[in-house]
């Protein structure tokens, strides 16, 4: 794709590990560390690793050569190699012999791949631990703000913002804590030389593929990968999963921007969220490029997922369906972990009218509050029915429903003015809400007291 | 995504028409023709349209300028009116007063997608004609090529390759016939203006339409369509479709070239399939490119046919998903499209091995003939319990099963042994393949009578 | 899945084309016609036809030994044959020996399921002209309901509710197009033999075929498509569009619903979107069930479009994907149909709501009415600047926009008092609307004249 | 879906666990738990519990009239809890004021929920567990099995088959860890009244939601989790990735089962895996329905993964979108387990084609070995070169490669006759097979102590 669309779609720290260079860099590391592992085991001469390190620039590769040759090669890194081999044959010609000594290009092109990865997920993760503490301030600062809970798009009880935002915190959090399993899991070396043996290394294949792991910072493998897809598709089962819970939260910020609605409003300000032809509106820009995003990650996982059937020890296609496919779900990722951020930071949340939306149903909302409490002494499907008779009535009259149950000797009866007075107050009919929010923050706060300083400040 | 895989995986051609600039220019296309069809009109002065016309042209624009300002206004149309609008001022402020008038950024948008994939459709037509050219080379040359059908991977009954190739031009001839009912129903401008009215345009709209599809080339729609996106979905499908059977194609060929089939090898050269590690190697590396974009494809229009759900006058993040999956869906398309030509251009059909692996089973696959000849006398059940006996003998013994049966007391009482002979030589039971692939054949004749002399020199 | 969801979920017509007894009988009439086909033919004895009819009852089957011989078998098709030929013995041993004559379980198989979908088909569009004819009773009444325009979920233009309403007329009547050339693309026979040749036919397996194709009352097709599986996608792509444009119409239609917007109302009644604990709310149930739909028909199809690549002359688990994937997307699309029919049906429109929301922005939708007639004189871009800044004040202040308007001098310099008036009237700003209504309308009345009298009463 | 496939793509266990009862029973089972849980606490008399537990058996309810109430009411809880109150009554009209007592449909449908996928867990674990051992037992059987390794689908080098299952193996044992983890995170209550408070239960809500749980043996929930849904995903991607992994299991012993392969075969017998018109094919039946379930699973997670976009306080359309789907994916892969295990149980090896196989090219696999053994002398690309030169050699004349390189002088110059033969024997070029084999041995014999000895006889 173009890249006229990244500032709105992608995040710019993930976008910059996916870029040109850095997939070609993340290959050539690889080979630098290979000829580094061989040299450490005594396969290749100690001199080879200087000239084929000071060769591995991806700033001096001509990558519409490679963009070229993959053509016909299949896959970028025999191109890669190749170029690699030339340069650093113009610097030592007996070096050039020891270039991706005993790998093959899946090698290069999986533990590249990790790499790259790897930093993704580190800017995924300080942008997640960034939004985390954005959250917990936010949840701070409106645990006692009163908003109507919605149920099939209808208003059904009193919840607090607090207790909306703490619901989304807490799955950030879940999303936090499966990072770090994912990283122990997925990060790690592919090294199998051509048919997953390393026969070319002899006896020496294991030793390789350690010091090459430790020379990358990565984890060895068991046995090589190259037909086992589980790890990609770990990765991007988590960001898709993290994009969906952003989506959910733009979904329901953006519907709560709705002219109607009006609680929360998103940053404007000159060229932003603007509309060429209507002035007065503030387009929910930042939670359309999350939805974008949402609508995407689902068919890119489902890609990956498809693609884990690879033909015996290499895959025909479905590696290569690979490629593009989990650094777009990244890149969106981070995109919607950017843009959520940028939301929060800019947003306007309008608590009067969250309260003036709790009471614009005339009492209606409180109708199960009086229900519990009448249903102690009538049963519970006997008081839902009267009540329910009630609303009608309350709906039909344009009233408020206290006034309609006031004058129901059923509920009089059973039921003083002062409890229908406290049983209609949504301020009183909060629950739990409260707990809840303590106890996630109590999450947030114990998982990372460090990042959660800064909160929007950062 | 980065461009290093572009030439492996995506067309050329269609590439270039989601180039940076053409996707700018498509836009820009749209606002030379809204002002042509208001000057037309009257709505504008007619002196306006030079000026425009003039600062149009996509290389003009400051492309990273209009990248960051649709982060902020949530699409490109707004920042590149806005640099359209300040072009046209520097040659006549007058003008620049009209530039975009009456209408929304989704009407340049669509409208300069629409023109997009007019482009892209008629490469790829270009293609596909040209494809169905040589498939009915191939299937001329191969009409009485034998070789094996293989059901469940196992083998069946003798075919031609002439048939197999038969099934993909007939079903590449029913793509071409839908290209072109889809050209004429999907190619249209998107112009509502800011809600679907064209409010802004008094009683003028439905004329500047037609003045604008007009200059564009492009049908009129019945009403704008900005929430509508079946049109979308179905260029999105019938680009899923021919990617999808010819990765049914990339599919059957990757399998005849297995070192155990050996009966299609693609071309092999200089860099050209060959492994870094393995010389002896020709890798089916145009399949995997092909086989990439249909494990890739599939998912990608689900995306847009899950982006129907656009939010009353203007999707809220499912538009916003289109954007970039329909032209990667295209590019795909033409990609492997593409590279189904090169690999029939190049590709070695071993008909000798055909003919070989039809002949290793020892005639196992000739049991059906034998069962039908017996089921006329015996019964369809009796015939085939009996012959699945003698198959069995055959592998247990390694015999020929012609040798089997005539040992059988009970099938020689029925059929001759000049019958057993015949019914044992694949040669003579091809049953209707002949007439299908003349079906086939006259089809693809009538339909493009002058693409199909071209042939592969195309 | 168990039935328990069938009546929230998939329609009842379609889900009977698709239940047990009608799969087998599917299959079965294949049977029937083949023998019938192969009698004509002279294949086999005329005799064997009337004990095989007799013995084809769906009702009659064993089923449950079916399901478990199919986990062996690999197809239903294999084991129903066998206990079809059983029961024609009782009958006619001789007739016995002719069941399934020189077919293969595929054909059974595809063949009767073309007999299923055709049956979908037919009530797929009975639905769909009827939800047609209710949609253009629809649009005919509100034609000058206005209602506010949404773009972003903020308010933008006013519309008419009939507008609105076109716009997914327009597109049911596209899906009703696309139906009759689907209808005569894809439902045909398929019928190959073992391997695609009918090679156990001789020479007449084209004549068979034929008449086959003729009893079925289904096209003959030019070569088995066993392996060619564009026709299924067809299918699958034509029902996801239309299940696709319903969930725009059912998001729509919620976001009406929504307790602040108010406009539409679901019906209600005993049992009927009811809350277990929440009396006064009236669940979108309807718009929930064709959501649901919507949510899952992106993906059955894009199953569909991964399932075409079939190896070789039969797939290997990609043609058993499609087996359950378009059955089900057809129900769902018939629940979604049928839903969208009985939402429509009863539910409430709601105009002084709808006209309330058009002016609660104090004019502010307006805006855009004001800046086109400034415009002229001053310019788009100074225009919108201008009314950009009003609005802003206008929504500061709290107070109509008409009223700010004529504190600028500005503006009232170029605007006489009666033209802002008239300018911030919504009645007078629909421009096209009834253009576009008229033109849909008259699509309508065009293509189905029958069943358009009807309208809501069907 | 009609029960027609089940035996063949759905696990019977899994099935069990989300068929019709038992899908009423999870809800019912909610339903006493809440009565105890709240009898506990205080909130309702001890006295209702009895009477409610007599009444919560799915076989009593009416569930074609609570199939017919969901299209009503929207859900199946709410007209289950009508049919369970009613049914209480009749035992005890006290009891039944105090049925479902405070919570919402969504606590009983997802905490039924929580039930059936803790069930299914269990079964799926015991199967994997199994699985891993049958897995165990063949690499072992077959660690010194030499095969030939195909990358691009064609001849590589030798591995050894118990390598090959190692791959899967140690995949498996992944997603057992995964699986743990899994559990801890997924299996807990939802309860949280009708918006997430628990308003109705005053200040009591958390101390209910604990009993609950401990009533049901699942996990309490920090906070309700009625909008959040990735721990919905996290299941669904689990069940997708072990059903993707053994997609790619049965993908390569498909591919072993060719004909011209030969490698493996499934279990034939009676029914099983014949084909209806040739006797002598013995079809990979179960590898079929193994593939059907992997090309499903990709796109019903995607499904689920969309579905996180839930509205507000409950999801319109998207929550009801899992229903279905959730359980189906597991099923299939229960399917796929269930089938894996019939298919190594019953699958024949040979052993002597797999070697015969190596050997079909002549050597040409060999010649990474002459060529890594060359490139210490002269380089590696130039031994790529020459030994690349010598292999078109061998092909071209259909020699073995052994003898083409004795007569390179400048092979023979570098590499006495001795190593030429020792470099072209597959059995010394295995490289880390075997050390790779013993790693994941090691952790199969690590993690699952006792359930490995029982092997195949499970």
């Amino acid at each position: 794709m173009t890249e006229l669309l990244d500032s709105l779609l992608r995040g710019a720290a993930v976008s910059a590990r996916f870029s040109r260079d850095a997939t070609l860099q993340g290959m050539l590391d690889f080979e630098v560390a290979l000829a580094r592992a061989e040299a450490d085991t005594g396969l290749i001469p100690a001199s080879a690793v200087a000239p084929i390190t000071a060769s591995a620039h991806a700033a001096d590769l001509d990558w519409p050569a490679l963009r070229d040759a993959a053509a016909c090669a299949g896959n970028l890194a025999i191109p890669l190699v190749k170029q690699l081999t030339a340069r650093v044959k113009t610097l030592d010609p007996e070096a050039a012999r020891f270039v991706h000594w005993g790998a093959t290009s899946q090698d290069a092109i999986d533990t590249g791949l990790m790499l790259q990865v790897r930093g993704a997920l580190d800017d995924l993760g300080t942008d997640l631990d960034g939004l985390i503490a954005q959250f917990a301030d936010q949840v701070r600062a409106h645990r006692a703000t009163l908003m109507i809970g919605r149920t099939w798009l209808q208003h059904a009880l009193p919840i607090t913002f607090g207790l909306k935002l703490a619901g989304t915190l807490d799955a950030l959090l879940r999303a936090r804590t499966d990072l770090r399993a994912l990283r122990e899991q997925v990060l790690c070396v592919q090294f199998g030389g051509a048919a997953g043996t390393l026969a070319s290394l002899g006896t020496q294949g294991p030793a390789v593929s350690a010091a090459l792991a430790k020379h990358l910072g990565l984890s060895d493998a068991a046995t090589p990968w190259h037909g086992q897809r589980d790890r990609i598709v770990r990765v991007g089962s988590w960001a898709a999963s993290l994009t969906g819970l952003l989506g959910k939260f733009a979904r329901d910020t953006a519907m709560l921007t709705q002219t109607e609605v009006g609680e929360i409003g998103e940053a404007s300000g000159p060229g932003r969220g603007g509309s060429s032809t209507m002035p007065h509106k503030r387009n929910p820009v930042g939670c359309a490029a999350i939805l974008a995003a949402a609508a995407r990650t689902p068919q890119l996982v489902a890609t990956l997922f498809g693609a884990m059937q690879q033909d015996h020890e290499r895959g025909l296609g479905t590696w290569h369906a690979e490629w593009e496919t989990l650094p777009e779900l990244l890149m969106l990722c981070g995109g919607a972990l950017a843009t959520s951020r940028t939301l929060i930071d800019g947003w306007t949340v309008d608590s009067a009218r969250m309260r003036a939306n709790v009471d614009m149903t005339h009492g209606l909302i409180m109708a199960e509050a009086v229900t519990m409490a009448l249903g102690e002494s009538m049963g519970r499907l006997e008081a839902h029915r009267r009540i329910e008779a009630r609303c009608r009535d309350a709906v039909a009259q344009q009233r408020d429903l206290l006034d309609v149950l006031r004058e129901d000797d059923g509920i009089t009866r059973v039921l003083s003015d002062d409890a229908l007075v406290r049983l209609t107050d949504p301020q009183h009919y909060l629950g739990a809400a409260e707990t809840f929010v303590s106890r996630v923050l109590a999450l947030a706060d114990a998982v990372a007291p460090d990042s959660l300083q800064g909160g929007t400040s950062q």
